[in-house]
């Protein structure tokens, strides 16, 4: 862990003590930022995500500018969706979506076969270039979405505050459910291994969509795919698993055992860790609507936060993506209250 | 409350033995029923809501057909803001959108004082139809939209799944968010207590976007307006209140002691019982997706959830609204999975 100038990510995760609580944000490398907004001007989304140049460029925005303890590398978690032959568009103003969405079991015969260097070779050598470029001050993420998350996108083909279809599909046809999510277990696994061997030292996996299962559908469709990518990484590379919508199930996945969990803004600090304890690394959680208000009430809700989750084995980070119209001072106003906390003052917890 | 026919869902509200647990869906005089597409084809959803004869006619099907032990008067949450003077658009194939949404402070001029009977009598006067055309076989039940989820229809605008704008409204301008919550919940609170006059039995309140705060934002801002809202309604009609995505606050919610508290698919009913007991009657849950799966299935599914809620102070619902494309058979097999509970082999439990 020594190998990175700045390891607190990596400390934190192994549940040693740190100097400053870490701290990144998702999205970070995102449009709130003007240098982002820069790159984005001259190239579109589908292009700055598909010319690794431009992905590591944009991955080492936050670093630069906002001292963050980790960067993520710019991707997007359709191109796995993608990389299975179902074509992604991204225009701006409207959220991505995957055409001919996967509406009945036969039409998975239309998904080809994954070899991660051919289809996804474009974002691992974004991870290697980012790699490079940081020279080692902060560590790399890598990240997939979670199978489940995958699959409500494929079914339904875009963002939709029901999902009716994708969870129809699931009701419909179980046995198509439990292929597809088997082979989405098994790309992902692949390719977040890929990523690790690419640079990256940490891998997160979304689970964008926790939240459209209930606790018996979570753990009967979206658990046991999840475990099988847990199970292709143990003992490769530290995996942090964020479960938005996901307080219904956070302890099946602390069951899990992954090196980290990340919460979402609803769950309580206090309550996560009792219900939890310090088997897991959480991290989280402020509202990213916490940085529209004033910096000296940024401070105050981070610091609440940092107090209620403890100092050690603990990841600051916002409860979802940072917004694209926050300032960006107040972006390094969460950051730098972070590091400001007075960690020295909070013995550390024995697990 | 023996004045109706079929008392069960007073009963249970009261905690009182029932012979069958009582059923309803919310959104079940809705475009799965044949019958009401019947008359959708003869006039847009605006035009149903503010007729009366026709908000009444769509009521009573699903009563008719199916069985359901209430009905809930057909119209909209957002008949509230439409009522302050936003214009409420509903166009096939998209969401409810209010135009010109509230975005600063001084914005807040625009909204007019409601009277309610000038401003809402056409969902008065839906009610008064419904209750003589019911003619006391089942209880019916009114509704409105609580307080914060009524804001963040009327700062956002339309559905949205982040909902950014309309959190950001609450840290950037928070005494003008408390003065609109305050307006909100007085005009709830009356606009409820006129559906009792019109013959409603019971109220419901929508909190459709708990999910969007997080526990203490929660506490601070939508849980006020909502209990005053039950501080206008106490003692004169009984109030069940629907928390959607509201998983991390069901504790204060029932703390405000609603009669019932609705909760959706998310929750674990042995969970729920486990964290509020008995001292609230609790209503749900079932995924409306699993309406999708056949009816060996769905009744499979509903016997496990009635057991694990217990049949005294229980109401069987669904844990959101019943999609639009679900089978009417599915929606009769859930009705009858439900009656066809043994209720006798369970004993009552002692609050």
């Amino acid at each position: 862990m020594s190998e990175y100038q700045n390891d607190r990510l990596l400390r934190a995760l192994h549940r040693k003590p740190v100097d400053r609580v870490p701290v990144w944000m998702m999205r970070q490398a995102g449009r709130y930022l003007p240098e982002y907004r820069a790159v984005r001007r001259r190239a579109d989304f589908m292009t700055m995500l598909s010319t690794p140049e431009l992905a590591a460029q944009v991955t080492l925005q936050p670093v630069d500018r906002l001292g963050v303890d980790a960067a993520i590398v710019f991707s997007d978690i359709l191109v796995v969706p993608r990389a299975m032959g179902m074509e992604l568009r991204i225009d701006s103003g409207q959220g991505p979506r995957l055409l001919e969405p996967i509406r009945a079991p036969e039409e998975l015969r239309r998904l080809r076969s994954v070899i991660i260097e051919r289809d996804l070779g474009y974002v691992l050598e974004a991870v290697r270039q980012a790699t490079v470029a940081l020279a080692r001050r902060v560590p790399l993420i890598g990240f997939a979405g979670a199978p489940w998350t995958l699959m409500a996108y494929m079914v339904e083909g875009e963002g939709s505050k029901s999902f009716a279809v994708a969870r129809r599909f699931l009701h419909a046809y179980p046995e198509a459910a439990r292929q597809l999510l088997d082979r989405l277990a098994a790309v992902v696994g692949e390719f977040l291994l890929a990523q690790a061997e690419a640079g990256a030292a940490v891998v997160q996996v979304f689970e964008s969509w926790a939240g459209l299962l209930g606790p018996e559908d979570y753990r009967r469709w979206a658990l046991p795919a999840l475990e099988r990518v847990l199970e292709i990484l143990r003992g490769r590379v530290p995996v942090i698993v964020f479960a938005k919508d996901g307080g219904h199930v956070l302890e099946p996945l602390a069951e899990l055992q992954p090196h980290g969990l990340s919460l979402d803004w609803t769950i309580d600090p206090t309550g996560a860790r009792e219900r939890l304890g310090h088997r897991v690394v959480l991290q989280g959680n402020l509202d990213p609507a916490v940085l529209y208000a004033d910096p000296a009430y940024i401070q105050e809700r981070t610091w609440r936060m940092v107090r209620a989750f403890g100092v050690q084995g603990y990841i600051a980070n916002l409860g979802h993506g940072i917004l694209p119209d926050t300032p960006p001072e107040h972006a390094q106003a969460f950051v730098e209250a972070v590091h400001g906390f007075p960690v020295s003052e909070f013995a550390p917890v024995s697990p």
